[in-house]
């Protein structure tokens, strides 16, 4: 896969533009510090975004659906046909995607990457249809190569088009039945750990059940370990479809320039995908949650990131992301519409 | 004190529109606790707001600024004119939460309970003046009772004038240069803890500055301490004009019915005071963040709290509880706005 587009360099933060924020924090009318992680939300901003005010104002959702073969091994507390019901609910405004995207304003786009059960077309959704759902990894490779590129494609063209509407901020999202056992196996195999310390209950798995999934992973990776011999072959093998559109669309956010904000467990996975294949992905991602799920924990510490909150959610499709934003916008609205020290007429004599 | 309006009983939730709120979970189409806190906050809200539906929507902030007359003792970074001029600053509308009220909509109440440095008439300021100031209470009680009771009607009235403009819920924040050195002696006493386990570095003190003000509490707290035999007697001996204010809105808030959104430090000091006057005002109380400051993590243990996010802040002025806002605008909005099973027509046959 050498000369692939998703080798090529990732644009480098605007470290001009960075050092400018950070001196414009200095000047507003409270103690140096005294926002917390809002001031370095702000300045961070600022150098991925190229100016010194940065703003989360035009917001791109994508939510990428698509089946898992393994669904078929009983890992999962929903049939399959939940996936292509929940991509309805989303187009009819009813999902908890759909209601914080509206109240964000945020562009929301649907996209169908494959499913078992059709669901004939539904207003509003790009439906791709890579495969009916990847193949049941626990028996053979989850995608063909050739799927899994298409599938990081499908993820890098949403960046393009939010970059076509001058988006400040990509998000994408999740919706598959059974991607939690996909995103479970991609972290054991990328962070070499045992399926039992980080498998954890996805939707509702519990007691038998939870250790029914534990098994079916580390049988399938039993299969593929031998022939694991880089981050794609190991996304191939036991990723899903929109896993992989999601890490190529992190892969895209970062060459095209623009900040991502990473959703919860799915999404994390798909994040460290994209970091162990091109590493200059990392300043661009931004993390919203951290989820109940205990395999999350082990990859934003993987990933070294600090998300923004922690509210036990572990509902996945953007839900986690979309509920952060707001922390980014009082970021960026402090940062630029605080008076300075000067124009308040404040005393700094003792700062 | 018998018999004085704070004693008189907080409302109870009611429970009958929190069952339903919990029902109405159980439908939406996510699996049941997907959301975590944010079905809980919606479902303790619906409770406490009466409506199976609750709201967030009509924010109401109240700004308390008072001096202090233990700043004299060197215990803050800042010179004591800062308090006026960052009131200034707030009616000007160049303070963070002038900026973050702004966003919200809210209604941004400004109340002068009392400056040293007199500011003038500023526009959209009450301007009560109490006292300039309280005493140095390293030398005598830093209030007079009278003083204190006034401070605390200040706050009641404040709720009082948000339940009128049909508030959904209340902020308080503070504004006082050399607060954080009333809340920790409030702490220190309420809590039985000595000061170098409470004391922090508030806006800006290090190293042997943060030596002296835990030198100056320790000393104020050997001259009171024999005499505090009541929360009361506590605030008025070494709080402020408003953190009284502060506790009083809560106790108010808890009787008229309407949730309040504690900020950080300094009102989590004057919630702690209100829920040892009034133990019924504790479920009228969300918490908004969790600050640098040590002495606020001792404080949030003892009120059982569990703040909405970590950031990192250390600002006052409400700025805490204004970024929060959000977080309880998206679950009430999840709430309210979010497809049920059946209206999506989303198979439930093996939840």
């Amino acid at each position: 896969m050498k000369g692939a587009w998703w080798q090529a360099a990732a644009r480098t933060p605007d470290g001009g533009r960075r050092a400018q924020a950070l001196a414009r924090q200095t000047q507003l009318t409270k103690p140096l510090g005294a926002l917390g992680r809002l001031e370095q939300l702000a300045v961070t901003l600022a150098g991925l975004q190229g100016r010194s005010q940065p703003a989360v104002e035009r917001i791109w959702i994508a939510i990428f659906a698509a089946d898992h073969g393994i669904a078929e091994e009983g890992i999962s507390a929903y049939p399959q046909e939940v996936t292509g019901q929940m991509l309805a609910n989303f187009a009819q405004g009813g999902a908890a995607i759909s209601v914080l995207a509206r109240h964000l304003g945020a562009e929301l786009e649907l996209l169908e990457l494959g499913l078992v059960h059709e669901v004939g077309p539904l207003p509003g959704v790009r439906q791709l249809k890579i495969a009916a759902g990847t193949a049941n990894f626990l028996r053979q490779p989850a995608m063909t190569s050739v799927q899994c590129a298409h599938a990081l494609l499908a993820g890098r063209e949403a960046v393009l088009r939010s970059l076509e509407k001058r988006a400040d901020l990509f998000i994408g999202g999740d919706m598959g039945i059974g991607n939690t056992s996909s995103a479970c196996a991609l972290a054991c195999l990328l962070l070499d750990q045992p399926v039992n310390r980080l498998v954890g209950a996805g939707t509702g798995m519990k007691g038998g059940g939870l250790q029914h999934k534990t098994r079916v992973i580390e049988a399938a990776l039993k299969l593929h370990r031998p022939y694991i011999d880089s981050p794609l072959e190991a996304l191939t093998r036991v990723g899903g479809l929109e896993i992989a559109a999601l890490a190529g669309a992190y892969i895209a956010a970062a060459q095209e320039g623009i900040a991502a904000l990473v959703d919860g467990y799915i999404c994390s996975a798909a994040a460290l995908c994209a970091l162990r294949m091109n590493p200059g992905v990392a300043p661009w991602l931004f993390y919203s949650h951290r989820s109940a799920e205990p395999c999350h924990q082990a990859l934003l510490d993987a990933l070294d990131a600090e998300p923004l909150v922690a509210l036990e959610m572990r509902l996945g499709e953007a839900s986690g992301a979309a509920v952060a934003v707001p922390l980014l916008q009082s970021a960026c609205r402090l940062h630029n519409e605080m008076a300075t020290f000067q124009e308040a007429a404040v005393s700094v004599s003792l700062r």
